[in-house]
């Protein structure tokens, strides 16, 4: 029995709620079935999601929540104190798994039984006035609200309310969201904004439960949710806790010219404020989300879509400061950073979005697991040395079972389930195709659906045919097809009519085909993935004198096991020669490596010193070539660290 | 009344024990009058040292002392559980500063007066078992020596005894010393090797005691302070305290093959390992010193002699990871690694250890102290970039006043206040300079005296007069002079001959004069200064295609306040254009500033995205000198950051 999804994924995440003013909306119940992605989610639905209760047993979260429903101090077991979380993201994804499986087969079956039986310990361990946090009912800190720069309890609430949402919305049961809710209107009965007589010093350090209440609001219709995720958002900025940018705390969102500080929390909060905008309208907050994207992506973006520069305090760092080996990105970020995207994308309309969430799921964020969906990289390094001295850890270059601080596992997880909603959109006049992956694809025109197919190969082919399944009759309607960022060449055929990239079709990324469609009529987008060299910025000094290889939206590296009889820091490539790809079907799960050549450099004679002056100092990459020509191998990046620990890097010294 | 030093600072850290085996000796009574260091020295007597007293009250670390002698549990003052550390660094630059001006001018008294109201201070904290440290005793943590990997004791206990050791040196009381024995005596009766019946489960995670015990043992005779340092030295690496290499507890020194971990920490452990190898000839320790020292040297250090590639963790990186922006290089790492060469130096008698210990001392030593005395820099980056979003704080690129981790302030007076000691040794046949300062020196040969004075105005000017003042008659020795690392071309001249690089005489960095010396004979050693550029070793990547400016010792830096209408980080240098140097004693407190021709760069249009793949990806340096010659002034890295916040650079892009 297989346990592909059967029944369409009728549920994910953002549901606008019924007064939003976005340019585009979420489609419902999208299917991917083949392909890349397919291919992925089987590996979560496999191997990751149901891997969950143990690890959770394992690592003491589930004995936290029983602590917690004794109602007795105790041992809590556990380094942080958002321990909790990782219950809840688990149960986040569980639930948008859920709804991709049939509940009568017994993979179905089990999840469901898992899923119930966590929500009952999650039960157990609420308190009666709605209070849920097991680090502080375990005696730990000084108790509720008393440490909200550190006590993670919002974010914790945030998560516990995504998960009840997805519970919701993918079994129709209403056990986890009336949880949720008591949890909520406790918070919602503690804090709120000036003149309500309620707490109004502090907000969680750590976002998460403002864009959890916008989605609680959504489900509910319950407006003093959504008005509670906008007291929390503003209140960022203004010194409440100590005004440092850790904590989102530095400048308000609506007046802050670039993102900064710890990376997962600048986003998450600017999700939210997304989120506020789509609801609310609010030009300020949409114009922060905008100016605030744009330095990211930028300035502050590494190659593979992943940010975070900086190791200490998991933070950005100036703009172009995009460090290689110690590029944190960590695979949260990259999560954050793909949610902050699409609801831009939902607000906006603009197709730059997407590019950035194309970039960052194929890269810096599918790196994050590794192909067996078993180990995890909490952080995405762009280059490992040769002889890297890794110690292991939360922060390894080599793949691990877990963490203790399990943050991004459940959250690779939660994504993955839910990925199909954010491939495509719908608006008044059609749909959009954001992303290219084999499924079915449905938006609306004037009211009646427009159902599309899209068949692909892609990432290893540019070849994506979009078939029109359903369409009203005599209704024109546009189909929109996202010309990614990174490529300067296409072809566009429907019936006997070919465009390509220099047609007025193409306006701000996207690709329009307005007519009255017929079902059966197909359109065939070429793509031209042809392997290319790319540059960064000159201001981005850790690549200087560097390229990385790229084809379609995939970022390359080389691979020590690739590369025997020698390291990779001595490498350089040789850009005059050509590349060439070759599909390797043998290879990590199938996967296109490019070709290309390179040579050792003359690294001069070691002395105590590695610092030569004058003109002895010229000793370099010149004149490698005469060190005889090496065959250089990259794979894609998201494939790293699946075959042996060693060097890696992305970005090649060139000649 | 000038605070110039007027009496010789006869005393100084590292007297060798009766049985110790080095093939140097320090030298005795070393004086500095005038000249770079005797400024630097200056404004550390009279601005530095004197506002140790009033800064270590404000920041709360003589209230602790105070509120151990009531022998009540209280409220802590401070962060860290080793403020005391603080005060006895503070009292060990003091006691040196002693050791250099008359007790009968105000200075000299107002100093000695607020060493002995330190000092008992500590004698009233002090418990009637010896046992001392102020965060256990005010009830913070589980008890004494129950948290060595973070508790710090022994860490404290070991600058308290390299405080009293400086005090009796310096003033030849023993009040502080007697302190300092109780407290090693109480160490010594609760750890010991296998057998002794003692704990043998631990040792400090932050070296200091080590080196500190071996100096209590020069300066005491007692043997088993030397053994108990032997004891903790060999203690770390067999996982006593968890195994990380942060604690230098992943691997036993004797077999480590790079130096690792947290840098200060590292350093300070290595120093003991070079002390007890000089105080017991144990050739395995040796060994470690040499091979741990050379890997430093080859691929951990920057170009400045900063140590220390990340924030995080404060720890050395990989091989050839020396980032730029994100070089930690704490100011206390640059004196942990001129410790750790002088003794190796001492302990060898080879010339590359004093090479490392002038470029640090000019470079990233130096650079931690602002040109006034009164602001430090906590770490010491080779680059700030334009915008930098500096968040304040301990790791600010922008000096401050004092740190809430206050290391490195004390760090920094105490190396200035005893830095005559780091210039010359002696042996059995002569005198060598190692560092070239205007000033006096004594050796011996053969039991005698010999005395030589040197006159420079280096590091500006390149020409060192050294002359004979004292000597033997009849007995012939060996003047032996550095000749630096970064120096291609020099003269020598003595009498009627004239010697240059060629010659013969110079020996792995030494230059060796041997022969019957008159006292007034003149050698006149004239060093080629000349503005040179200076490149990395290929695989340190943060280098790629860049060039420092470099005259003598010292590293120039660009700095954003002589470069207007634009910023740095778009500048390249035109490496085909000559240097020159310019003296400027009007700037900085007088430096000579290196003029360079360089462009801005050609920067793509900034579009979303930084990262332009193909044949447009080619705008950036070539092609920059269309845009017009700027004037490059590079000045002294020690001198950044004294005249305005901003950008800096060292390693400068080039065409």
């Amino acid at each position: 029995m297989s346990a592909i999804p059967d029944t369409p994924p009728s549920t994910g995440p953002i549901r606008l709620g019924a007064t939003a003013d976005t340019a585009l909306r979420p489609t419902e119940g999208p299917v991917v079935r083949t392909g890349f992605w397919a291919a992925r989610q089987q590996v979560n639905a496999r191997v990751g999601i149901p891997q969950g209760p143990f690890l959770l047993e394992s690592a003491g979260n589930l004995d936290d929540l029983r602590l917690a429903a004794r109602g007795t101090v105790g041992k809590y077991r556990g380094d942080y104190p958002f321990m909790d979380s990782d219950v809840y993201k688990w149960l986040e994804a569980a639930c948008w798994q859920l709804a991709r499986v049939r509940p009568d087969v017994p993979e179905g079956r089990r999840l469901a039984d898992d899923v119930e039986r966590l929500i009952g310990l999650v039960a157990d361990a609420q308190r009666p006035d709605g209070y849920l946090n097991t680090w502080f009912q375990a005696g730990r800190g000084e108790g509720p609200f008393t440490d909200l720069r550190w006590g993670h309890e919002l974010y914790c609430a945030g998560h516990l309310i995504q998960a009840a949402v997805a519970h919701h919305r993918a079994t129709g049961r209403t056990g986890l969201l009336e949880i949720a809710r008591r949890f909520a209107d406790h918070i919602d009965s503690v804090f709120g904004p000036v003149g309500s007589g309620k707490r109004i010093d502090g907000f969680d350090a750590h976002p998460e439960v403002e864009t959890a209440l916008v989605e609680l609001y959504r489900e509910t219709g319950e407006r003093r949710y959504l008005e509670l995720a906008g007291y929390f958002v503003d209140g960022h900025g203004h010194g409440l806790l100590g005004g440092e940018a850790y904590c989102q705390d530095r400048v308000p969102v609506r007046e802050a010219r670039t993102v900064e500080g710890h990376a997962v929390r600048q986003l998450y909060l600017l999700a939210a404020v997304a989120d506020l905008a789509a609801e609310t309208g609010e030009v300020e907050l949409r114009a922060a989300g905008e100016r605030l994207w744009s330095a990211m992506a930028a300035t502050k973006t590494h190659l593979t879509g992943g940010v975070g520069a900086h190791h200490d305090k998991e933070e950005f760092g100036d703009p172009y400061e995009l460090p290689t080996e110690r590029a944190y990105c960590e695979t949260c970020a990259a999560i954050a950073s793909i949610q902050f995207s699409w609801r831009m994308a939902l607000l906006t309309g603009r197709a730059r979005y997407s590019d950035l969430i194309e970039r960052t799921l194929f890269n810096g964020f599918l790196s994050g697991v590794s192909l067996d969906g078993e180990r995890w990289l909490y952080i995405n390094p762009l280059q490992v040395r040769d002889g890297h001295d890794d110690q292991g850890g939360d922060k390894s270059a080599r793949r691990t079972a877990w963490f203790r601080c399990a943050c991004c596992p459940p959250n690779v997880m939660r994504l993955l389930a839910s990925l199909e909603h954010y491939l495509a959109s719908t608006d008044d006049d059609g749909i959009q195709l954001h992303q290219y992956a084999a499924g079915t694809f449905r938006g609306e025109t004037a009211g009646s659906p427009v159902v599309v197919s899209v068949n692909t190969e892609y990432p290893w082919d540019g070849r994506i045919t979009v078939s029109v399944d359903e369409s009203p009759a005599h209704v024109p309607w546009t189909l929109s097809l996202r010309i990614p960022q990174w490529c300067a060449r296409f072809t566009v055929q429907h019936g006997q009519q070919t465009f390509d990239e220099t047609s007025a079709l193409v306006e701000d990324g996207w690709l329009r085909l307005t007519r009255t469609w017929q079902a059966g009529e197909r359109v065939v987008l070429e793509l031209d993935i042809e392997p290319r060299l790319t540059k960064a910025d000159p201001r981005v000094d850790a690549a200087r004198g560097c390229v990385a290889i790229e084809r379609g939206p995939l970022v390359y590296c080389l691979e020590q096991i690739d590369h025997p009889g020698g390291g990779l820091d001595d490498l350089v490539i040789d850009t005059t020669h050509p590349l060439a790809a070759k599909h390797r079907p043998d290879l990590l799960g199938g996967i296109t490596t490019i070709l290309a050549t390179g040579y050792r450099q003359n690294i001069p004679p070691q002395g105590w010193w590695p610092y030569p002056s004058g003109p002895t100092s010229n000793a370099d990459a010149s004149g490698a070539a005469a060190n005889g020509r090496i065959e250089l191998t990259a794979i894609p990046y998201y494939a790293w660290a699946n075959r042996q620990d060693g060097a890696m890097r992305v970005w090649l010294p060139a000649v």
